[in-house]
């Protein structure tokens, strides 16, 4: 059973893909598994286990809050069923897993509800990557002629997977470089971007790419909008997330002597760029709400 | 002999790897063989072939001004050489076209030479593509300390070739993606950049990309500078050049039902972005002079 943890927390560890937050649901649903599975003997053997597998796959991704939000909201709930016989506890700590995960889901519906009632018919969208959430605001705008502006994301072309979801929607889109991307911008009536982390400052974990953008909307004069579960906040203590580095080999260029080739996946763009953060709560108006420009 | 011709058009309506002065440049030396070979019987009739086959020339690759200017100043010399013996015309026709091919590559050094001296030892310049231009600057401060942060410019990656260029010169490297470099710029102390033309108000037409980095240099602090011989300047009169759309196909992207893949190589990078133009002249300071913000 060990080694079925380690595979998962390799695939964890190696998916370059998914966004944070379905990261998470995934890793909740297998520590629902988990609970189920583990072979002990005591209750409280089976919840120190359970803690700190939870913590060993929050550390896996660490620039990703919703990992470390959702296992620890779950953590929390496994304090108090120690108390309980193993068959129950079992049965309690996956059914707390699985409820977290459903709340994640409903949370992420309903803050693209409150993007796409603010985006409102007819807009056009630019956005970069693949944000589940970005997606679903689509999504419920897709009859209400949409229609979106997508850089490619370099160097896995998560871009691409999103292009492949609006064209299955019938959504026209415009697919660019991410050098574009600060062309188009013009052509755009709202940047609309998800998140995998939200610092307590309302600064803005996201993919690599994000600020350029923030910028380009910023000197166009079209808002700047962050659509997340509110799962994504970072505790006020945090310095951050660790920016993750990946493998360079992923670029494809040459290897140069004395040349560094450096493939970061995220950057944190300031909540000064931000027009408003949109979560499941509503719509937060942001340090550049209402501005036109710069 | 027409043969020769269409197939040198070919070939620079197909380039994607060289610059616009490397490309008028080598259009002069081609002239300069035409000049030679031709085969006609009166002068006029050499000068109308070669007039008009400089103007075919230009019109191939309408976002670079160099063609224009180059090729329109040898169209003057043109000129006053119709009244020669067809033997003295070929002679001379060829010399002007080299002459100023000679003069473009003065001011190409001369400008590198400049903005070398305005740089200074020991700095950290952030770039994205290949521009000859550029390239002189970093070999001339190779000596000094100089280091480079460069972007690989899809979708022809003509960063990676500049990357070759200063790890021959061992001039330490970061070559990062194009969406990276927004986030790199922070660690340079200036953004230096070519262009494919200058307009009149002093806009710089320049690779794709050029625009966000502009923007970047100007959010972070540190100022963007445009190098370039003054070839490059557009009349008053022009309304810009025409941005070339490449072949979509180069991106490698799914080909999905209602999504349009666009590739522009070039923008529009206003001029209040700039902190100084160096060309052969010297240093013209820019709106964003002296700023150290926005």
């Amino acid at each position: 059973m060990a080694d079925a943890f380690a595979e998962f927390r390799a695939r964890l560890a190696a998916d370059r893909l998914q966004g944070a937050s379905e990261l998470a649901r995934q890793c909740l649903e297998f520590m629902a598994e988990r609970s189920r599975q583990v072979p002990v003997v005591e209750p409280e053997t089976l919840v120190d286990i359970l803690r700190r597998e939870a913590d060993l796959l929050s550390a896996t991704r660490p620039s990703m809050a919703p990992l470390l939000n959702l296992l620890g909201r779950w953590k929390d709930d496994l304090e108090g069923l120690a108390v309980l016989p193993l068959v129950e506890l079992r049965a309690a700590a996956a059914g707390a897993a699985e409820s977290v995960v459903a709340e994640s889901r409903l949370a992420v519906d309903r803050a693209a509800g409150h993007a796409a009632a603010r985006l409102g018919a007819g807009c056009t969208l630019a956005t970069l990557s693949l944000s589940s959430t970005v997606a679903a605001v689509f999504e419920k705008l897709r009859e209400a002629g949409v229609r979106a502006i997508v850089a490619e994301s370099r160097p896995l072309n998560e871009g691409h997977r999103l292009a492949a979801a609006l064209s299955a929607w019938h959504i026209p889109t415009t697919l660019v470089t991410d050098a574009a991307l600060g062309r188009y911008a013009a052509g755009a009536d709202a940047v609309l971007v998800g998140a995998d982390a939200l610092m307590a400052d309302g600064a803005v974990v996201n993919k690599i790419g994000t600020y350029p953008l923030a910028l380009a909307a910023r000197d166009t004069g079209i808002p700047f909008y962050v659509c997340c579960e509110s799962f994504k906040r970072l505790p006020p203590s945090s310095e951050g997330p660790e920016l993750e580095e990946m493998d360079p080999a992923e670029l494809g260029a040459p290897e140069l002597p004395g040349v560094r080739v450096m493939n970061p996946y995220f950057e944190v763009t300031p909540a000064r760029l931000v027009s408003a953060w949109i979560t499941e709560a509503g719509v937060e108006r942001g340090p550049r709400a209402g501005a036109t420009g710069s």
